[in-house]
């Protein structure tokens, strides 16, 4: 192998670019050229492909975004898009491709290993959704904005008492509002994994007026069975002793600078990612098992989605006292 | 004089506690004992006062939020309600007032001086809507929080193309809206002061997706014409190029530690508060003119309500290329 | 079990209050007192103990430094002393103790073990110097403040070229530094547990210079073989191309809001240490193990000092270019 | 006019990014073409210029350090540096420069005025120190910057009592280092405008020991008359009661994020200089005097040196109780 291609695909996360600069610096280090391919499997069909040379991800470690940019692409989902995608990874003289990404993107890549071409993944998504690996890049930095937010909301409930409803991302996993849940001090967390009456939820906060609080706290995951502004209007309809204010955090959980934690995932995953290439490893995923970096199967990977742990669900209410 | 009392009133805002602790301790070099009133003027009415010594403010001047707490008090707008908060006064000794807080606490401390009693403002208000000072304690803060969510937000722009919508507080002023858009780099800005379009909001969108910008942002005041889903089904509704994506920052702008600025501004302005009332200063707030802080009657204060300077909104137009 | 006390020992690290607030919260759920003990085994001989209630570790969950303050107890290294604590706990009714803090607290911990009380130890060390647990409480938020630091050096290394050298915590553990320098892009590491000659630093430098590097990094570990002045010394007197720049973080590593991941780590401790206490486990410590939280024996804690992983150290060599 | 120059020199500062982009918007907005020099004087003297479209400063204004760098120049010093320079204008067809930096590149952009080129000059320097403008571009961040340290410093101060010296830059100037004792509760502050004997500091230290204070903070300009190290040695052989612990920021003061005043202020200024050269001034630099941005001859400016104000200093000591 003399020169691999490397691509950021799906929705971005804080600590790409750091995997991106990881990737590049390891195959410099073992001899290989690197082949930056710019907006995801789109980008590689258009041929949007250049070299990266370790120079060129100096100073990148810090930066949130990726570099490379991301897209989605519906032409590579069909059988002429991904020949398209293999042709041009031949144009370029690339024999092998880190791929990183969500979930999505890992089904991206195990389809290019299918059809015989050398693919490891690495999981970024900051939902924490990607089955194999204990943490995905992206998850520690949209935690650390999270519970910002949440310090910031506790500040003012010294003044007149409210009840803050904070909507995080999670569509499908409801790991973000669950642990910001735990370490932010909810009274109550709403997540996709389990069922939640609004009758606890106003409950859980009359609970809190009740023992003295100066605030309520509920955690609402985007996918959860109600949305917040219902949540909100349940809330307001009933006697919870509290006024309700609403913050959405949105798109600012995928920004910002990546934490410590996040560098170095994202550093050792993709120096594993080069290593695993070179040691002749196909159609893998790096993920974070315990202390270690491994591989296993993307096969294994896009059969199932990861949940959230529910021990969690109860030591929020445990410690919400 | 011998002993002065201070307070915090209506909605909070970072530096009210770095005020406190001037007052205090600017207070005991003097040689005035210092009381500190809890949760605003109904605290006062209902008698909520203790003693508050130089130890006693030692490490708050980085906290949010204020350690005296603030409540807003229907009482205290009846006759009735200023006379047992005279009374309170005289009770523990109080020969003069140090109020911090916004416009309606202003309008409370000039009833208490209209009634023949020594009271100083202070003007806090994250909104910026104090008239008189060219800044209010807290907004500096503020601005700074919303200004690194919008730095989230352009991280994440570099992947697929969006239209973002933050909306941050300001009822009545666009001040904080304003100048974010002007140093976040928006295309646009809907504030109360100002009517806009939505046809021109959707104007500005298509332009900078026509010059190639990977992004575009609308900052939206809460007092703005349009509420900010109003403003996201007009623009999905249009050809704009890009997905319309929503944070509403709410209560978070209220806290988080204090910035420099605004730590010297309430570090002042605690100052002079102590020195005006010292000096003989009766119903006056203080103010940051130029770079001095002065006193200004409450009455003036009152009058008048300070609105965003549309010269700013001019070069958000300016900038946005 | 009917009552427990909580102390924090040693050098304060960010999370012992999270781990105070885990600790209160989860023995109120399983019907325990608490008695907070301040000021360390020193508080515990002068009976400095108060009833903590859920309420009163209510908003301090984000607060660096710790509620209870530490102490350094030279008299609980005697017998005599040790007698005297014993008998203060006997006195407060407590039965059972958890100890949060470093190496030395755990020895503490291990000594009243050892005359027979319930004890079990939570370890908190910025350093990562404590044996048999992946990470102690405040390491995460420690390694951010230093990469933070680092991200403003090189924001500055666009101007002239400079070598920065960047002074960590670490007296006998290089982990601070080691992580450091592999996420913050560091040419070179000098730490505790590797022999490096400072040729070998000057040589680093001046490859960055001539591969065109803008700046260089070097991050020194407290406890390494070289003060930092005597680096900086060395290399101002070779021809290194760059002007050489000193930051000597200090007691800033040991404070600051703590992390997600501390807060997380914390609470997931104080529970397991509670948990631990009604479960009949005595003379333990907490420990994270993968993605677990375990129990060891302390005896085996304080017989070993964990080092830094030098795979780390030539990752650092391997991703400077 | 149809085309202008535009340089960032001296030492860097955040918010030269955030002025760079304002001009360069501001001259599109009015049809002018803007030509970046690289490197300063001596970027401008080897020709090292390109076009910056509007384009080319996206995604800029939250960027630390300067994207056109900035270097020294001892050639711009003589005769025929300054001829050079002037030729090299010329060969790019700029009718007009902006210079943005400190006091140096202030008397860099004199000369050129004297030369009959036509100049403004932008004030950016992070210590304050230049004379004319209330506060120059980078100041704030600095001090927030500082400020995030202090804080971090203080949180440790719950455990075994110690005194901090934190060393601030400020070479000729003791603003950084005053403001910052005014807003981090320092009991002493050394600067170069006033002597401070070590007696007093160590007096100040045991003062607040003796006023049961767990901490005490000394903060100095590293244009103090003393070394920190000195005054270290000096406080440990003194009976102070606190052990002494040192903290040097260095460089990491001129780097980060700039805050929102930084950017507001660098965008007034960077419109403002546009307007100015378009206005036919000539010769001047922009000034924040109050809260308007003016011009002020750049003759005046350079001979002054702008030293920071006493009243702080004597504020310092009445608050640190």
């Amino acid at each position: 192998m003399r020169c691999i291609g490397v691509m950021t695909s799906g929705g971005d996360a804080p600590g790409m670019n750091a995997c991106i600069r990881a990737v590049v610096r390891t195959a410099a280090y073992h001899g290989l050229r690197v082949m930056g391919i710019r907006r995801g499997f789109q980008g590689l069909i258009e041929g949007e492909i250049v070299e990266l040379r370790p120079r060129d991800v100096g100073g990148i470690i810090q930066r949130g975004g990726t570099i490379l940019q991301t897209a989605r692409s519906k032409e590579f989902m069909t059988e002429e898009g991904q020949r398209k995608a293999l042709r041009r990874l031949n144009q370029h003289g690339i024999e092998g491709l880190v791929v990183i990404g969500g979930d999505g993107s890992m089904r991206g890549a195990l389809a290019l290993h299918q059809r015989g071409f050398p693919v490891v993944g690495v999981p970024a998504s900051i939902d924490n959704d990607i089955w194999g690996t204990n943490m995905s890049i992206g998850v520690d930095t949209a935690l650390n904005t999270i519970i910002d937010a949440i310090d910031r909301l506790r500040d003012t409930a010294s003044s007149i008492g409210r009840a803050f409803l904070v909507e995080t991302m999670g569509r499908d996993c409801g790991y973000l509002a669950l642990i910001a849940g735990v370490i932010g001090g909810a009274e109550m967390v709403l997540i996709p994994e389990r069922e939640t009456r609004l009758e606890e939820v106003a409950r859980a906060v009359m609970d809190a007026y009740e023992r003295g609080k100066t605030h309520a706290l509920i955690v609402i995951a985007e996918g959860s069975p109600y949305r917040t502004t219902e949540v909100a209007k349940f809330l307001e309809s009933h006697p919870i002793g509290f006024d309700v204010r609403i913050t959405i955090l949105g798109h600012i959980q995928r920004g910002g600078s990546p934490t410590a934690f996040d560098r170095l995932l994202a550093t050792r995953m993709g120096v594993k990612a080069v290593e695993a290439l070179l040691g002749g490893e196909r159609g893998v995923m790096t993920a974070l098992q315990g202390r270690d970096i491994v591989t296993i199967p993307l096969e294994e990977v896009v059969q199932r989605r990861r949940e959230a742990n529910l021990a969690y669900y109860d030591m929020v209410l445990m410690l919400a006292r």
